[in-house]
């Protein structure tokens, strides 16, 4: 799909005025829709080709690898396990006013006697739970649905392979070099090779993106690997990599509390402001051998 | 409330490792419920201090200004027109797991005889209507449902205003300067005097925070004003924006082209790349007088 930049006209200001295009990305609703096949095969009523489907969510993104984004969304907010939990992703075949097919529709199909692994929520995100009188939303209740450190997994990975991953992956943001406006995620392998780089106008989606492509090529759990993301570590950014499995995650910006607080307790560590030379370890230190002294 | 910020043992790395205490910028979950108050008075069965009342939603937040961000949410989600239509806003005694309360619950009491505009949906931010086989997310129907342009109110903007007001916004972002982790949202007056400034780990917060002081001071809608951000321009800032009735919004970074639609729909002045001496301008450029020749 070539419809991620879109060519418009601007006044570019600086004192004078000057009338130019300029390249903007493209921002479109995907609607992520779920159908699952029981295992008595297709329910009746339901034509065998199309069973009845829900919607996860409509999340605002950049329009390009769209599957990875669907894929990864199920697999971070814990509603399927891995890519095995997906028989078939199509894009729908809704049109616009004009007639012509928004692509903004992915129905993924679930494998054989594979269900949603939770109920899909009004906020898949955040877990809330009922106080006596009036509900609470407590930093408890959210962390305690998350996983926990697995201990000691033996990973570990150097800051200089983390500041020149981080390096390959802004050279690889084609869509930031044209317009200025999006964020990026990145994978590191086992051996610090940079895998794969995503796009997009929201930084949990250009995660999501990421941890789909790992649960279509079979990588899940990302043990062994690094996690980059061209942005701050929120709780939700956090969240994402502790369910992927990633023992580390590196930030170009700041971490929140609540950021540190799930990095600890699920094993993982965060790195924020990731600048070369520097970066900020929040959490799991182990992980980033020291340098040599006189090094 | 002083808990937006907590000091946190990390390890600075740059060759060498430095322990040392940061200052981390606080997340936590803010849930907005709202209790509406029939005309005929209290319902049989309810206490007349706590009518029964429903979740609108749940955001990560920094906790400042809660009772601004609860507000704005509701005005900039189109579930109330103003300030007028709220009577009390409370902090719940919800408490946390050693029994100190969170202040994590804003509990919204609407004025007699006012209900929402409309039904709180399972996403508030996006509205999506069915195509005939599979359900449909258009540009179409997110912007239908966008005030339209108003024609010319006569405001302008003049460049070095804006560039004014975006630093003496990076003066008072107090908790950026501790952490360098959070965004900022602020309004300029008629008469480019900078009213007030709201920050926020989200960027949309921030900006629900700027819109609630404004419902709360009776400042709507906000003609005249100009409303500066410290991130991009997506859809759903545009959004806020256009149902607040500022005529110009003013942005630090780029926009989409779904904030470039939407400011064109609803007559918006869209500035992004605000960088002194610098801007670029997306739609309705006449609010930004253009420089003198020689000047």
């Amino acid at each position: 799909m070539g419809r991620v930049t879109q060519r418009l006209k601007v006044e570019r200001r600086d004192g004078r005025t000057l009338r130019r295009i300029e390249s903007v990305a493209v921002e479109e609703p995907l609607e992520i829709r779920v159908a699952a096949l029981p295992d008595g095969g297709v329910p009746a009523g339901s034509s065998p080709l199309r069973p009845p489907s829900t919607t996860v969510t409509t999340t605002m993104r950049l329009p390009r690898d769209d599957f990875d984004l669907a894929l990864g969304h199920l697999v971070a907010e814990g509603l399927v396990a891995d890519g095995d939990a997906v028989a078939t992703m199509m894009h729908c075949t809704d049109t616009g006013p004009d007639g012509s097919p928004t692509f903004n529709v992915v129905e993924v199909t679930l494998a054989a006697g594979v269900s949603l692994q939770r109920r899909v929520t009004e906020r898949t995100e955040i877990a809330t739970s009922a106080c006596g009188v009036c509900g609470s939303a407590t930093v408890d209740d959210l962390l305690a649905a998350l996983p926990t450190s697995p201990g000691d997994d033996g990973a570990r990975v150097d800051l200089s392979a983390i500041h020149a991953g981080m390096a390959a992956m802004r050279e690889r943001q084609r869509v930031f070099e044209a317009t200025g406006g999006v964020h990026a995620a990145a994978l590191l392998g086992p051996a610090g090779e940079l895998l794969v780089v995503r796009e997009d106008i929201g930084r949990h989606n250009a995660v999501d993106k990421v941890i789909g492509w790992a649960a279509r090529e079979g990588r899940l759990p990302l043990r062994g690997h690094a996690l980059l993301v061209s942005s701050r570590a929120g709780f939700e950014i956090a969240q994402k990599a502790a369910v992927a499995g990633v023992p580390v995650l590196a930030c170009v910006s700041a971490a929140t509390t609540l950021a540190v607080e799930v990095a600890d307790r699920a094993g993982l560590t965060l790195l924020g402001f990731v600048r070369e030379p520097r970066a900020t370890v929040y959490t799991h230190t182990h992980r980033i051998p020291e340098s040599e002294p006189g090094l």
